[in-house]
């Protein structure tokens, strides 16, 4: 695939009992993803202008305008080839560098479809395809981020001049954190409280222009500049995050988002017949995406770990003997492994969720909302479950690779570092499982009246035979049976919903309750969406798929996902009595067992990725796993080996040896 | 504390239930510790030269150099303060950025001191002690680094002319990740196999010199350099890791460190009456220092997070007043004292090691190593435990604080960076859990024999109780009693220990055994070691502590830390049968009660960490809660914000807007 030159790792290749090709069709999602993604990631890793292995020495200024290059050129060759929207966006994909297009095509574009009346996006909308203008997202301000209603930016309309006032009342109000918004937009949409004739209406959408279009200098009123740099090097400080006060900004009144609440020119509040639920749309498009990034972030980082576990040798040499791979060890399979098996579940999850947003779509075209709270909530549960895991487990995979995973030639801390603050942006994975938890409860709490729960809860309509089921596991291979491992999962979770609802009842106030018992909602809302991700890879196996022993090892994936979070989360499933210690020891056995089957797949179902090395940019995870020699030619690069006696040593290194610092005590 | 204005956290540490004065005095261990760190660390805050707010915006070779300046500095007023050993230590620990320093006094001298004859000793520690020269310790090399007994360099001795050759044979065998090797050190302590009359006596140390005093240039044979960037910015990139080669350096015979193992002038190997286990004695030392320093940045974190969790505020505002702290969700609550009570906790068991590594430095003086195995053990086991717990805490830290914790100015990024290593050097985390599982495996196999278990093992003694007992917990405050406490954890892991025995018995080759089991047998190590924490933090609160309200509020810490992980290990509590499903529901109502009484008392128990807002390093735990101004005022110093227009806008965004690049598509 790679390059010339010998492949380290054709040993391990020849192990693989299943037909690689076909895995990458399964993984990209179709054949015609598959070519799309291959044909893409292949022309950015050949373009030297797309080169990152250099982000880390950079200066701040350089790595921006390294960026704004990248974003330029990729604009360029765009346009020169031609490429479909969807050619585009795969490329922006490749091109891996947080940058103010994602804002501007991610949030910006979509905030004003979502929430633009026709005319507006008839108005705005060609000007934002076209790039004319540039635009970013700035809701979350310095005082107030998950609860976007305590927003203190004022929006008041003036009925004299049919305008509104943007404004700033407060340091904490001024906005912060937009992406794009620092040093590159020329638009926004803002989110600010409505407030007219004095009464404050809420927050509400407002497109405002920041910046000049001839000069770039920011317009009258406006402040705006860069929050500072992040976490790492490299890793999101490509991106311009900003800070934005407005001192009584002035904007036409037709530049409020008016498709829900408009502002007629008289100064009447009036609602229009497009029900407010359809935001609620976009958050589960905006999140389907997410779970969908967490499994080629959580891929990325298994498949550096998995091709450098193999390369790797510690200890058990015999008889001078080379010694053992360190893929070998059970305690590194034991790690590793799961989150292989991970990397594919999210996989997996995330395309049952486009369908699940089709359908939401769907229904919403037709005035159906019924499925809209299930759907949201499956969405803010997956969104928390996945993006937690996969920074939890980038982590680790940096850790399975030694000290070598602690260079950032191994890719894995700026993996970690870019990827860390999808934990926490479009909804706090903490605040989205109280969410999730809330749905739950309400859910519960309606069974009695019969109301028939939908979707991913529909197995809580089940409750009484989950509250008494007991598991038929006699032997470590009952657990390779899909109805056996979807029970205990629903038992589990219907058990650990049923009590926490028992225990909210015996609250008098219902919110206090709520409030006492929150982690341990929580932990019911966790084990809620590890059986929707634990039923959607078993539906997937279920399913036909083509090519010699790519079923089997999907199969094999599955069960370790399954049961290593079983194993992980045991005190959940003894102590609500769903297995008993002597079946989760035999779950443990399987476990282990199913870890020596993926053993000799493991460097190709990492290679059914089909990731290019510019895409892992990381030397350990190599494709040819010629590891040593790269990292060695690799250190010279950096700038302190441009001289052999390093800058400094005349003022502070030859002073202390010749004791000239000492002296003074004399 | 900290300088004039308001306080914000004012209100806070006025509902403080105990006094705080006295808190750190516990903390710091005794009062002329106390004492000592206060002086120190107002001395380093106070002086400009150490300021360390600036370290992510400098390149990679200013960084460096910076460095460079404040070891130089900190050396200059060590000597002009007449500053004692344990003064200047405890500057180097406040000056808080890694240097060369820390090897040449933390690894290269303590090497000589444990590995040398007295002779070698009187010739190298008083150059070292004035450091007129500066020294390193030259372990690992790129391909080999857990298991040292795969080096791969060479010490070939010449009787011809009385000298070793060292030499490097292959890439593999160069030495890598050498702290202070790649620009500083003129020194090394550099492990190499010893070759005798062309035998292989194994891996030894040898003092190398590596640069000339004269002009800093490496000495001929040499190849030396730094080996690139590592995680993060600021954080280890202070430090010149590095590169290094030989080819065929000779240095005189009396440069091997001949402590334990000689080689006579004819080339006869000469094992001298020094035991060899000596060497366990600094293992055991410096594994206890790096539990202290884990409780260190592991309450620099949690003080961050508290503090700001009191400030931060999100939802529940009523009619018009302020939103809730969020240190009042439950949630954060369930997330953050844990962390609390574990600094606490390491802090206590790092102490208690301190007694430990006396005991055993008195022993190994009397030749009795009788203790040495366990002594081992236990300092291995716990450095494993307390750093995988305190990284993992920093970055659930900066979870905690929502998006402003992903910015550079939290000090949260840094810490995590500079902090990780910790699980991996001085012994990888998995590497130490398993051999502390092959001390417990040895333990329990010899249990039968009579062999009384010492020390942290001597619970084992009472196996057969421990497997058979109940726990008589029947209500929440039950769980309060140490007694009852101690005997879950200890049946837990002996339990654990003869449940592992036992499987490892059934294999017919006990390594075979050991490796197919060594995910479940690094388990049972983990409850060995949470065990040890939990009952020396039980020793502690059972001693005398002055102060009011003192010896209460280390209670409820003491709590907190066993309940919490109960609850998050709860399937080894359950499936041992230790207690019921019903018992650990009451513990985890306890745990839910002690949370309240911890709330109040939160921002007192981390300031009775006694950290400066220098040493802190976050805007997030500024001592007086003055966050919001604060970040703001940071913001406008990145360097991006240097012009109001970005470097770039020419040339990459105004072709964007003005549509000169997609002329081309026509
Ligand atoms: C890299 C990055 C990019 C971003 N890009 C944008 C952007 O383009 N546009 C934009 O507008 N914003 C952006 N943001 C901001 C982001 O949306 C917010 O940071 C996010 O919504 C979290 O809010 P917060 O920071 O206020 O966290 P907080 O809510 O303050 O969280 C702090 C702590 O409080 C807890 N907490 C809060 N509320 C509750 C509750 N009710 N119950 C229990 N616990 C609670 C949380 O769990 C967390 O532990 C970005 C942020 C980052 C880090
Ligand atoms: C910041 C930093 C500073 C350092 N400073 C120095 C220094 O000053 N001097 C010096 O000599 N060295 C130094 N080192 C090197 C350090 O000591 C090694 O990185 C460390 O010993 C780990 O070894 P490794 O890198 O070979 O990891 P590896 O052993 O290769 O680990 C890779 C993986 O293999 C697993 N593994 C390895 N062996 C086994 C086994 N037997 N059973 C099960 N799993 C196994 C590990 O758990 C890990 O997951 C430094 C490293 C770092 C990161
Ligand atoms: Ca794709």
């Amino acid at each position: 695939m790679e390059g010339v030159g010998v492949d380290h790792l054709a040993h391990e290749r020849k192990k693989a009992e299943f037909d690689v090709e076909e895995m990458k069709v399964v993984w990209a999602g179709s054949r015609h993803d598959y070519e799309l993604s291959d044909r893409i990631a292949r022309l950015v890793a050949s373009d030297p202008a797309f080169r990152k292995d250099n982000r880390a020495t950079l200066s701040r200024k350089e790595l921006f305008k390294n960026t704004l290059r990248k974003a330029a050129h990729a604009w360029k060759r765009i346009a020169e080839l031609r490429l479909s929207e969807e050619e585009a966006k795969e490329l922006r994909f490749y091109v891996d560098e947080p940058a103010f297009t994602d804002l501007h095509w991610g949030m910006f574009i979509p905030a004003i479809k979502g929430q633009g009346t026709d005319e507006q996006q008839q108005k705005w909308l060609p000007l934002a395809y076209k790039m004319q203008i540039i635009g970013c997202y700035a809701q979350t301000e310095l005082g107030h981020g998950s609860n976007v209603q305590g927003l203190e930016t004022t929006a008041t309309f003036d009925p004299q001049t049919d305008e509104f006032v943007i404004h700033s009342p407060t340091l904490t109000s001024s906005k912060w954190w937009p992406g794009g918004l620092g040093k590159v937009s020329t638009h926004a949409v803002v989110y600010a409280r409505l407030i007219v004739n004095g009464k404050d209406h809420g927050v509400n959408g407002f497109i405002v222009q920041l910046r000049s279009l001839d000069d770039h200098m920011p317009l009258p009123g406006i402040t705006v500049g860069d929050i500072g740099m992040k976490f790492g090097s490299g890793a999101y400080n490509t991106m311009d995050n900003g800070v934005l006060r407005f001192d009584n900004v002035r904007i036409p009144r037709d530049q409020m988002l008016m498709r829900v609440l408009q502002v007629t020119r008289e100064g009447k509040c009036v609602q229009s017949d497009v029900p407010r639920q359809l935001i609620y749309g976009t958050m589960v498009y905006v999140r389907q995406t997410i779970v969908e990034d967490a499994s080629y972030a959580l891929s990325k980082a298994v498949c550096i770990a998995t091709r450098y576990s193999a390369v790797r040798r510690q200890f058990g040499s015999q008889a001078g003997g080379s010694e053992t791979q360190v893929i070998d060890y059970k305690t590194q399979q034991s790690r590793l492994f799961p989150l292989l098996a991970s990397a594919y579940a999210f996989r997996f999850v995330g395309e049952w969720l486009t369908l699940l947003y089709e359908d939401v779509t769907k229904r919403l075209a037709a005035n159906d909302f019924s499925t809209l709270p299930e759907a949201h909530a499956c969405t803010a549960g997956l969104k928390s479950l996945t993006t937690s895991i996969t920074a939890d487990g980038i982590e680790e995979c940096r850790k399975l690779c030694g000290g070598h995973g602690y260079l950032h030639a191994s890719g894995l801390p700026e993996l970690f570092a870019v990827y860390i603050p999808a934990c926490t942006y479009e909804g706090d994975n903490v605040v989205l499982l109280l969410q999730v938890a809330r749905f739950l409860m309400k859910t519960v709490a309606q069974l009695p009246s019969g109301k028939k729960p939908v979707g991913t809860t529909a197995y809580l309509g089940r409750v009484q035979y989950l509250l008494e089921c007991k598991s038929d596991v006699q032997n470590a291979d009952d657990w390779l049976k899909p109805a056996v491992v979807l029970e205990a999962f629903e038992a589990r979770a219907a058990r650990m919903c049923v009590a926490r609802a028992q225990a909210l009842s015996k609250f008098s106030n219902p919110e206090e309750g709520f409030a006492e018992l929150s982690a341990d909602l929580a932990e019911a809302s966790v084990a809620h969406c590890q059986l929707i991700v634990v039923s959607k890879f078993i539906e997937k196996v279920q399913q036909d798929i083509p090519g010699n022993g790519v079923k089997k090892q999907l199969e094999i994936l599955c069960y370790i996902y399954a049961l290593h979070i079983l194993h992980k989360h045991l005190g959940d499933f003894l102590s609500t009595a769903c297995i008993t210690p002597k079946q989760a020891s035999l779950a443990n056995d399987q476990l282990r067992s199913l870890y020596s089957k993926v053993r000799p797949n493991a460097i190709a179902l990492v290679d059914s990725f089909n990731y290019t090395d510019h895409f892992l940019g990381s030397i350990l995870g190599r494709y040819d796993g010629n590891v040593y020699p790269k990292l060695y030619e690799e250190a010279w690069k950096d700038p302190l080996n441009d001289s052999v006696v390093p800058d400094g040593y005349h003022e502070y290194i030859r002073p202390i040896l010749k004791q000239q610092l000492r002296n003074s005590r004399l």
